[in-house]
């Protein structure tokens, strides 16, 4: 995934010689704590917040060129960079939003951190019964129950906990893969769990046909 | 894990009393763009965002409690909340903060969209190698070296292109959980992926041990 695709395309772009007054009545319009100054080819030249803003509301600065961060001090992400890397960048410096650049410097999109966590929460919000049908896809030859009674064997040994195959079933119906990982304590955990599960089976499986 | 496992304790309130000027400053200085409204039992009775800030700058509102959302309007998470609540609130609301309580409606934190980020990427950011540790401590009596002669297969028969277990070792060793995810189309079939790797060695155990 890249940059270009993770990016929101609807923003609004200032230029220097805007007015402070009218850029902070169209940034609570458009609710955007920031906005990038651009020149007549829509290239970066500058960036402002709402720091800037009230601050030169109230010291009196009249245009944008008198208040902006410098394009030395803005950090940009190439249309064509890895979408991790807006991840890593928004997630080290607490950035709420990164604006993205061509390769003529023309800013053609914003990365915000809600949209960023819109994209991870949704991968984490994936139904923990769709892994284990990948998973039973992926094992030809194995059953659902083979699955679950597999797994409620696995998870008393983990957990000291006593569960039925349909009480497992219940649970991996109603939670996330989000909700797994910070059950079981991280994602590696989680996975070894599953591993386990499919090594059971698959050495049933296996055991069978050489009966 | 809770909501108040994920929040930032370090944060400022401010009282209806405050002047807008004041708070503007603080907000600079702070570098935050909304700020919890609170009474002397700290409990929480507006917000303000720095587009309240702008405004009140402007028509030259003097006191805080002219230009705050009333509580009404805030939407707050209980400290017990499971977190993924908060990212599930912040996602779908794009929310930049989200004010944390407790039984008594006291602020005790704010969880912020970057710290959201933060969490989830550090998540993604674990190394593919980790997993594959992970996966080769569970299915004891496997070599590393017989785990990646598996992937190499498995990789082949999936993606077509021929690639030896050393190629296999190099790219897992240079790539994260979130790479990987983003480079097979998602979570399930990566995830199949990794069972086909752990059903081809057990079998191959089993087979081993039956000989």
């Amino acid at each position: 995934m890249k940059a270009k695709e993770l990016m929101d395309k609807d923003f609004v772009y200032i230029s220097k010689n805007d007015k402070v007054v009218e850029v902070s009545e169209v940034m609570e319009d458009i609710r955007r704590f920031t906005c990038p100054v651009v020149n007549d080819d829509k290239q970066l030249i500058g960036w402002v917040t709402s720091f800037e803003i009230t601050k030169g509301l109230r010291e009196g600065n009249e245009k944008i060129s008198e208040i902006m961060s410098s394009y030395e001090e803005i950090t940009t992400i190439h249309e064509d960079a890895p979408a991790r890397l807006a991840v890593i960048e928004t997630a080290n410096n607490k950035f709420v939003t990164l604006p993205v650049v061509n390769d003529d410097n023309q800013v053609i999109g914003i990365i915000r951190s809600c949209d960023i966590v819109k994209l991870l929460s949704t991968l984490y919000d994936i139904k923990v019964s769709k892994l284990y049908k990948a998973m039973q896809n992926q094992l030809k030859g194995v059953t659902w129950e083979e699955l679950m009674d597999a797994s409620a064997l696995v998870s008393k040994k983990t957990t000291g906990v006593k569960v039925s195959p349909e009480e497992y079933e219940d649970t991996i119906m109603n939670s996330t893969f989000g909700e797994a990982i910070w059950a079981t304590g991280g994602l590696e955990k989680f996975f070894a769990g599953l591993i386990s599960v499919g090594e059971l089976v698959t050495a049933r499986k296996v055991g069978r046909a050489k009966r």
